[in-house]
């Protein structure tokens, strides 16, 4: 068994305060925005109001599909509100919560079970479809919530709600005889009962994650043996697989990320959690089993996953369609929780360069940058009366893919709003005396070094620009390292500690630099950040022919207001050199890309869909290609966006 | 209005002998291996024994909307049998169909009513659900059976039963007080009422007809109506808008081809039907305007129709997505139905060239060489793992998009049956004293001209070749004119006959020849067919930077068991040449197109999916293109497959 002690842990929340850049800025709407306008939402549709029903009581009229996870909407929300007062104390928004959690504990049943859907209706159908019915989904979210809520405001009674409601599903599944072997169809309360665990240092809690994902996949297949229970053939599982749900075999026999995504790499996510915990070297085989499958074959380069409607997941290696892209925000952000995790197993920054990816491009795509709108679907190239999350959208009045306020299905945008609410705590990774930077953006802060206070300040406008300097606050001096992460985008930096040059090559992709910090020191970073022509791999079909545009960390597209229609026809010739300009008057202030470029076609075509090229006159007209950052797509007037730009 | 005598009608298939060419081969293989196994799986699959059935006994277990549609199924395998019958008169399949109509017989209820399903279940549903439950779409199919077994042997029994169903139909709807104003959901009834109409001489079937074109999409909707009698919100309906039925508005207001394509198409050939009987302007001028909209905006290059699988049918302009291409073989095969149509109202050879665009690439790639599997969808690209009618296809063991022996939903395999048996009836139009020939193939045609026989065969081995004979056979001489047909595809062309050259300009696409034809006399018609690149409209974004090969009226593609894997990479340099080349061991013998192509792709790709495009060397390496007719895909390994080649 592996030293728990080598793990490196995440700096806490409440330690890191983000001071004016660009994550402070996000930070601001959302908790200004986007966690009152779901408040809003969550009550408007019912959601709220679920918790105060009683057995046969009406309920709102949703799908029961939807239905039967109203609770998770409801739990991310208090687990942004968790992360937000964290930071930012806030005695009305609190005071909010506290209500939500009266709500909560009104709902609980005698035995500690809690969910709004299987108290109210089909009250004998209670954990007896875990492969689809989703109760142990929204315990997890439940948890979460409980669980940074907890934290923030030390209040011990939402703890108490679901620690009860932990304790019925402990008493009801396991390993031990008279305990049924289920574990989720939607992953997530693995990783929540890892949450439940540290924050209460109960043991069954972990243990009961450890069972999940031993038992996961296993024969006789628990959800075969609940679908006879309940007078169903297996057969007939309307996903048609149980690679859907990753049960197809036993984790540590997987070697493919299948199914849909979310569920994928939230499982994932409690996987590598356990693995912390128990140091199983085959369970870290498998995390990273999985993450090179990943990434290495199933992750679109703005941090996407899962290019399918039909299953929210993936398909096959090198399968990545731009304007179908899935993509869902959710995904992505399931993306960051296993990244993370992968880093505190395997310290090396090639983790961290996915979850900056995802972080700076697909999920941030996720809400529009007045923080009101979201998108489910993050596809990489737009067309009008195309939708990819809707096979029916050419027949919808509004022919554009816009990002809504609101979904049938809504869990994406309280996903966005806990994500950004706890970004400070992806910024720092800690190991005995080691600490590793491993976002950049200003920010202060204070980190526990046995003891002592490490107190530093960020300085710099990354992701716009690549210098950094790190000034060492006045406190008294500490002896510790700061392991510098040098991003994977980069091909060229610079290190300097009060001016000298570091000349330390990156090992596991961090230029580590030891010594007794004392107050008003600064490292200096600069990392080149040109323009870089992005190439696919040779087997992405959809991608052949064109490149993306990246700087740094921000993958950038073209967007029909700037360039045009029929993006399609836009080339950006493989000689033709990119600008960046800074542009003051979009979001605040961005660099945008400026090219020249060349729009093709025939000149004379006549009429008719096809016609033959020896009859046509080809023409190129030089056009001015403008790109922008991808994450701010779809803020200005609707049209197509492109990606992958064609070269030829 | 116009004088009907205006409008050229098809010379009967009875009249036209394929003699040894490329059809007659084909239909060789329909006759033998395509019809015989189609009535082994109607009798596998209960479709033959759903008509002994009585009220409430068990079914076979079916999907509800897929044992709805059972009896059409029998209907075409019918009319298949009765077109063959015309021409190859076979004893044993004769009796098999009869045993097949004293079987409809047993079913017909009293009153004339026959269906298979609301005859056995939901026996108190008759009628009430002409939006989606089939009852008027089976009734067609069964007449346009009943119609062809009778005209090909003469017995009226099946006739008579499908009159006396007719008679309820024409009883129940209809303009007429006391009758409903409903129309078929799936139209199809309204050609076949047209059909009946011209066999029976009764003047109610073409008005009934007419009643269908013109009710359809009238306010008050029927479809809302008939919803509110059944307790339904017709806000519900599942496929969201009655554009997926072309009910959303009067036929006269549409100006786009929408929803299923089968659907469109079978309708707008009733609508023509009802405007060649009575002349009506208004429909002409819709049947035009539906026309141009589909064929200058939403046809594929292979003639199929409706890119996506969510609605089977049409989604928006210049849509045309390769690998998920829907283009249903019925489609292709609806296409033809209209284009003849088209063609006798408005005697021109474009309507012909979409014909036989549709014949030759997207409804013959509806079957396999050997005539027993079967393609659903006819995609123009093809990739491991994706099946452009299964979205869930990634998950499935067998990787490759293949023909099928049958489907669940079987409606393509009868429709191919049919269609290739009656293909003699599409050679040749006529009008008055005036022969348009239509399409090119050997044969042996005796057409009628006001009392005398105008006989001649065709020579020639098209479409492998431009080259045709038309040989005036002996016979008393008789005056008409020849129109032949210019392709639109063809650029170059020289008429002789009897040796001396034609010079008239092509009329409408048809250089005419009038004269006194007698035994002996030669008309040589010489189409250049050299291998053109076809361009795609710059609107198709899909297709830019592409081309896609094609020789006469044969489209061209590649497939990987010839060009081997990852067919993007595959590049046909705008200034390749391309050659054909015979190849006697492939499918009888074919002529291949071959080229020097490159294959492109870094050298030095290392890890990840991503790669700055300045770390890359990019190397271009030739490569031996070779091209075989689109319809003939798959029929070899299977792997990939691409119509529209990169060209840089």
């Amino acid at each position: 068994m592996i030293e728990k002690i080598q793990f490196p842990h995440a700096a806490p929340l409440q330690d890191i305060q983000l001071t004016n850049g660009f994550w402070a800025e996000r930070q601001a709407t959302n908790r200004e925005k986007t966690i009152p306008s779901i408040y809003s939402f969550l009550e408007s549709t019912g959601r709220l109001a679920a918790f105060d029903l009683s057995k046969d009581q009406q309920p709102p009229k949703f799908h029961k599909v939807v239905r039967m996870f109203f609770d998770s909407d409801s739990g991310k929300w208090l687990e942004a509100v968790g992360y937000s007062l964290m930071t930012h104390p806030d005695p009305a928004l609190e005071h909010l919560a506290d209500g939500l959690i009266d709500r909560m504990e009104k709902a609980q049943q005698p035995d500690g079970y809690l969910n709004t859907y299987f108290t109210v209706m089909e009250t004998e159908y209670r954990w007896r479809n875990l492969r689809d019915w989703h109760e142990m989904y929204n315990a997890g979210h439940l948890i979460e919530g409980a669980v940074a809520y907890y934290q923030a405001t030390g209040k011990r009674k939402v703890l108490d709600i679901f620690v009860r409601f932990a304790d019925l599903i402990d008493s009801l599944f396991g390993p031990e005889d008279g305990k049924k072997r289920g574990y989720p169809g939607h992953p997530e309360l693995e990783l929540a009962m890892v949450k439940l665990y540290h924050a209460t240092r109960e043991p069954r809690y972990l243990k009961l994650a450890q069972f999940f994902i031993d038992e996961r996949g296993q024969q006789p297949h628990y959800f075969d043996l609940e679908s006879a229970e309940r007078g169903e053939d297996p057969a007939d599982f309307w996903a048609q697989s149980y690679h859907y749900c990753q049960a197809h075999a036993p984790l540590r026999e997987q070697t493919e990320a299948t199914g849909h995504a979310v569920r994928a790499c939230y499982l994932y996510a409690g996987l590598v959690d356990v693995a912390l915990e128990t140091g199983d070297p085959s369970l870290l085989e498998t995390a990273r089993r999985l993450w090179d499958d990943l990434i290495g074959h199933q992750m679109y380069i703005n941090g996407g996953l899962g290019p399918a409607q039909s299953n929210e997941g993936f398909t096959f290696a090198y399968d990545l369609p731009n304007e179908t892209a899935y993509a869902e925000t959710c995904a992505a952000i399931a993306l960051v929780l296993y990244a993370q995790r992968m880093f505190h197993l395997d310290p090396d920054a090639r983790y961290i360069d996915v979850m900056e990816r995802a972080l700076y491009n697909g999920i941030l795509s996720g809400v529009s940058y007045d923080g009101t709108h979201f998108f489910y679907a993050n596809p990489l190239a737009a067309y009008p009366k195309v939708s990819p999350d809707d096979p029916w959208s050419a027949i919808k009045t509004d022919p554009h893919y816009r990002r809504q306020e609101w979904f049938y299905c809504p869990c994406c945008p309280p996903n966005v709003a806990r994500l950004v609410a706890s970004i400070g705590a992806y910024f720092y990774g800690i190991s005995g005396d080691t600490v590793y930077v491993n976002l950049y953006d200003r920010n202060r802060a204070r980190i526990d070094i046995h003891g002592k206070m490490a107190e530093f300040e960020q300085k710099t406008s990354y992701p716009w620009d690549g210098d950094i300097e790190i000034e060492i606050l006045s406190g008294e001096p500490v002896e510790y390292e700061l392991a510098l992460r040098i991003p994977g985008w980069c091909r060229q930096f610079d290190v300097r500690v009060n001016g000298d040059p570091i000349s330390a090559e990156p090992q596991r992709g961090y230029v580590r630099i030891r010594r007794r910090w004392i107050g008003g020191d600064r490292v200096r970073l600069s990392l080149a950040m040109p323009v870089e022509r992005m190439a696919p791999h040779p087997m992405i079909r959809q991608d052949a022919g064109c490149v993306a545009l990246q700087r740094g960390p921000v993958l950038y597209c073209i967007e029909g207001t700037d360039n045009g229609e029929q993006l399609a026809n836009v080339i950006l010739p493989p000689d033709s050199q990119l600008s960046v300009v800074y542009d003051a008057s979009l979001f605040g202030g961005i660099p945008v890309i400026t090219a020249d470029a060349l729009r093709v076609g025939p000149s004379n075509w006549a009429n008719g869909l096809y016609q033959p090229q020896a009859v046509l006159d080809y023409a190129r007209t030089s056009t001015a290609l403008r790109a922008i950052p991808y994450s701010l797509w779809a803020n200005r007037a609707p049209g197509e966006m492109r990606v992958w730009i064609r070269e030829s």
